[in-house]
């Protein structure tokens, strides 16, 4: 009944882009989404670290109200953009004939975004109350389900690279850290603990594959600083756990 | 140092899509999403009410495991797909061709994009609790301040009608039902009294514009049961203004 169709962007006559600025800062995993696809599309752009703790005083007013990372600028026609999932969309767009970072089939199209859409959705109402509020790291082991059940057998989550990657790989990467160095607001040796399960239970196989195809890619070594986070995730750890001592 | 793009999708030789169905509910703004979008695509498809408060024992299963419309099959190949931004962006993919649903420019499919994750985003945090727990309906106004915002000085969010467009319109229409009959968990009389002050103040005279022009296309016509949700929001605001009393 209906024909398919390929999407194909085409190159016109006016210049689109000239310049693309990128706000971002190595703790945020909304930001490392959009370095990631910025960095696979081979679109040349500036990178502007803000300092979250202590912000430019230019920032809100000029490049985001929302005051958040990440926030890009797309000169000379965008000013400013923001939303890392909708960030992603217009990397792709711009990419889209040089360097896909989506299928052009629609149907894998809208698996690479259910993909992102529930697997976020299900890490992101856990993850946090994990490494912030101290819940017991294992509440994250459905997430991982939900994205290995979604994975493909091999390979990435809807086949060549894609923004979908991009959108869930800082996360996984950042619950390494915390878990590996034990780091966050959880009982002291249950992050490590849950992290030697991820490293060698069968079960989790495919996740340790998947974060291995992602992770040995150059655009996740040139944007994932995990020495600094990890310092950090220490710190604040520290904090937390002592805040939670002093209540208790 | 960019060449612009132009999204451009082309036929190809094999039927990617024979026959979609769309799993729906009158009440869900979620699923109305979708049949918006379905119906100004001009694809054709097969409607199935999903009864909520008593749904089929296949559905689940064979539909979404998540158990929610709005749901779609699109065979031959794609056997079930959820979750209504994914199925709108889609429905633009499936009908870039012959009725584009989404702006061809990536700045304005960019900007389509930001307005839906921003206006539902604020929509959604606040709505909730105004409908089902009672908040003060006024608590709405930042929301729509948003959206005037973001929308321009007149027409449709990005150009022409888009999906964009079909992401806010079921929220908009379903506030103000609840509030035109004072019909949600809030004090008696605080609805209708903000809903006059929506009608007659100048200050909202771009909602108003902007809903009188996305309502008056027939595909909101087509999907939108005024009464049926009416007679539903009254019936259920008798039943949690009462527990309400009963409570206090
Ligand atoms: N929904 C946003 C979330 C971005 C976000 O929350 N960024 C955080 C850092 S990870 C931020 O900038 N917060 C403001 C602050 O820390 O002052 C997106 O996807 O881009
Ligand atoms: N994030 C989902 C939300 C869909 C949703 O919440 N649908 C509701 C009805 S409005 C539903 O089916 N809930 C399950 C139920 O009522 O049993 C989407 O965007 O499609």
């Amino acid at each position: 009944m209906f024909a398919p169709h390929r999407t194909n962007f085409f190159e016109s006559q006016t210049k689109m882009v000239e310049q693309i600025t990128l706000y971002s800062a190595k703790v945020c995993p909304w930001a490392h989404r959009t370095e990631l696809a910025l960095k696979e599309s081979g679109l040349p752009y500036k990178r502007y670290e803000i300092d979250l703790a202590n912000k430019p005083e230019w920032y809100a007013p000029k490049v985001n109200p929302a005051s958040k990372v990440p926030a890009l600028a797309a000169l000379p026609r965008l000013r400013k953009l923001a939303e890392s999932y909708v960030l992603l969309e217009f990397i792709a767009d711009l990419s889209a004939s040089t360097k896909p970072l989506l299928p052009s089939d629609p149907i894998a199209r809208a698996k690479a975004r259910f993909f992102v859409e529930t697997v976020i959705s299900k890490w992101g109402s856990v993850w946090y109350g994990i490494q912030n509020r101290g819940d017991d790291p294992s509440g994250i082991l459905p997430a991982i389900e939900v994205l290995q059940n979604l994975l493909p057998a091999e390979g990435y989550a809807v086949g060549d690279w894609s923004i979908a990657d991009a959108a869930v790989t800082p996360f996984i990467a950042r619950a390494f850290v915390s878990l590996k160095n034990d780091a966050g607001a959880y009982a002291e040796g249950s992050g490590k603990k849950l992290y030697e399960t991820l490293q060698s239970d069968p079960k989790y196989a495919r996740l340790r594959q998947y974060y291995a195809d992602v992770s040995g890619r150059d655009s996740f070594k040139e944007t994932f600083f995990e020495d600094y986070l990890a310092e950090r995730y220490i710190e604040r750890a520290g904090t937390l756990r002592a805040e939670k001592k002093a209540k208790a």
